[in-house]
């Protein structure tokens, strides 16, 4: 199973095999079931996540107490409640577990000593900065320049399996539209 | 004019004065009249920019021909259209002068040169994306759980000069709310 974490690493940032085997000895093993909590609002985050099996997601609740799902993580992701990883403030995101699920994560005082010693790791730092950077770009214009229905169109092409492994409920929430307008997009 | 860049860059990154001299000559002139356009839609972004004196602001159009603001600065902020900086792809977003401005800015090439020759640089480039992460971050929470009137309370408080600087038509535009109401809750 390290050897999928390896090779998700090793496609971000041009380790070696000795890097690799470091890095490696670093994660840990967590094992979730349906529905379990792995960061609460409030709490601060300290774990950096690879989804070995299953799927998590992340998101935040709104003044009115709704779910609203940021960011999905199905097998062979990596991420976290980034701001307040980054941070080490209290996260106003929680991380929650959509299936039973297999995740190793490396701790944040492990990720940040690798950032000071391992210049592979920085670029790989760098990275996943740049590309979660590209992702919430990506998000606000969607939110903002796309319709429902385009919203929904977008996801189905270019990452169909969260249509097909997400339940109704949080796809919704993802895609900021109300569940019986998904519902009537997904049986068209 | 050159200590206010340095200031800004010192605050971001441990800089020495040495690594300072070395930086601030790589940085290039720009004056801009108001209204004009650093960055057209369809160009690739190659330049970061640092705002001497004026304002500038990365904008996008949605599908209904509609300018949507993303990230406004005023002097002494630092900033690009990030997502074609990285990318060097065909920008999304324009860049465009709000006031008669006078700009620096580094070209891509050097920039990304600094970032292989300076553990500094690099550390400066890391606390950017982090920023500019944590930034979009709290604008998609923003705009998904705030209330109009509740994102133009935050700016208020937050960034109160960006209510007294920029006009009406762009900071609707900004916060995602119709100009009509921004005049109603500016006159309260």
């Amino acid at each position: 199973m390290i050897s999928a974490l390896k090779e998700v690493l090793a496609y971000i940032s041009p380790f070696d095999d000795a890097e690799l085997d470091r890095i490696a000895a670093l994660f840990h093993s967590l094992q979730c079931r349906r529905n379990e909590q792995i960061l609460r609002e409030g709490e601060t985050c300290t774990a950096f996540y690879f989804v070995q099996k299953g799927s998590i997601r992340t998101y935040f609740i709104d003044k009115k107490g709704n779910e609203r799902t940021r960011y999905i993580m199905l097998d062979n992701w990596i991420g976290t409640a980034l701001t307040s990883f980054i941070s080490q403030q209290p996260s106003l995101e929680c991380i929650e577990a959509m299936e039973d699920s297999e995740l190793l994560f490396i701790s944040h005082k492990d990720f940040f000593e690798l950032n000071e010693q391992l210049s592979n790791w920085k670029r790989f730092y760098q990275r996943i900065l740049e590309m979660a950077y590209a992702f919430q770009n990506k998000k606000i214009e969607s939110l903002v320049t796309l319709s429902a229905k385009e919203r929904y169109q977008q996801v189905l092409e270019e990452n169909p399996a969260l249509i097909q492994r997400v339940s109704n409920k949080v796809l919704a929430s993802y895609l900021d539209i109300n569940p019986e307008t998904l519902s009537r997009l997904k049986s068209r």
